[in-house]
């Protein structure tokens, strides 16, 4: 019988730039004890934001991350900057990545390849707490 | 039991640029009466897509536009200019933000953050009406 | 009853850039005999992403490949590079676009619109096969 999970799992960002929470994910959805179906995370926030991306070259995350500061640049004089210089960039690299993610389960596994971590994106430099809503649907 | 719901949003793009269509999903998730499950938003275009964004300063909403005016402008002699200089702006733009959009619904209520709104992202100047697919599947 | 199914798909890419694969998508899922439901493609690669694009102009593609070309450069002198000059830019062309891709089944048809195709986007060189998870629930 199909049935449902839901959770909200926080994330600490403690600075800017690439969090690795495959392993809360991956804890979260072994204990529902399902072993075929599909998870969804959801960012609650528009300022940070979630990403699939290589989990093996740390070098690969700090090119991913200047990358996205050289694209969407802060202190360029844009229209919204209530919080400051760091706010609208944090819209724009939000809006270029993704701001959910879904996962097959298959074999009782997430379907990630042996390269891909499941990250959050952080993109404001104040230290936070991120709400991510996980939904596992399955058998 | 689990049960599903689908439904085709008809979304009026008068101009180019973000339109927020939050309330009408709402009304429609509120309507299947269900209290646990996720919802998918698909657009069904290639020339408009899907964001989720700030949904409080008008400011940011423009910076968005004209950020994305300036990552994928218009007239630079792209091969496919079918249908004029915001034909092929309009697939890059879409290619960078969102198709589809996942959100999972807990306690009758989708788990958008406070600042989040759902926004339709015409990229093309003819005003038009976009169809968005609405799927729900839950309790 | 709601009940699921799952299927790996191989698609072989002999070259960089957008390969169209609906047709092998839209078999798989005619096959599972379900008419309301949620379709979700996941690609298990960090080199490779998935796009939803226009399907009939040829020029459109090309476009495209050109413009992700242009805006992830190669040989920019990235830290990661272990596997050559494409390795870099091939993650972050990943992390602008899609990794999974999700389409709502209605009267036993995927949502797509008419001008829409479902493409493997293709960042390395090296001729490969790569491998899309495909996951389909409802009834």
């Amino acid at each position: 019988m199909i049935r449902q999970a839901s959770e909200t799992l926080t994330v600490r960002a403690a600075r800017p730039g690439l969090h690795d929470f495959t392993d809360r994910v991956v804890d979260w959805v072994a204990r529902q004890g399902m072993h075929e179906g599909l998870l969804t995370l959801f960012c609650r926030h528009t300022s940070a934001s979630l990403l699939i991306q290589e989990n093996a070259a740390p070098a690969a995350r700090r090119d991913l991350e200047a990358y996205f500061a050289r694209i969407a640049p802060e202190g360029r004089g844009y229209a919204h900057d209530d919080e400051g210089p760091d706010d609208m960039p944090a819209h724009l690299r939000a809006a270029l990545t993704q701001v959910h993610l879904s996962i097959p389960l298959r074999d009782a596994r997430l379907v990630l390849g042996t390269w891909q971590g499941i990250y959050l994106f952080e993109h404001r430099h104040v230290p936070t707490d991120r709400m991510i809503a996980a939904h596992l649907i399955g058998v």
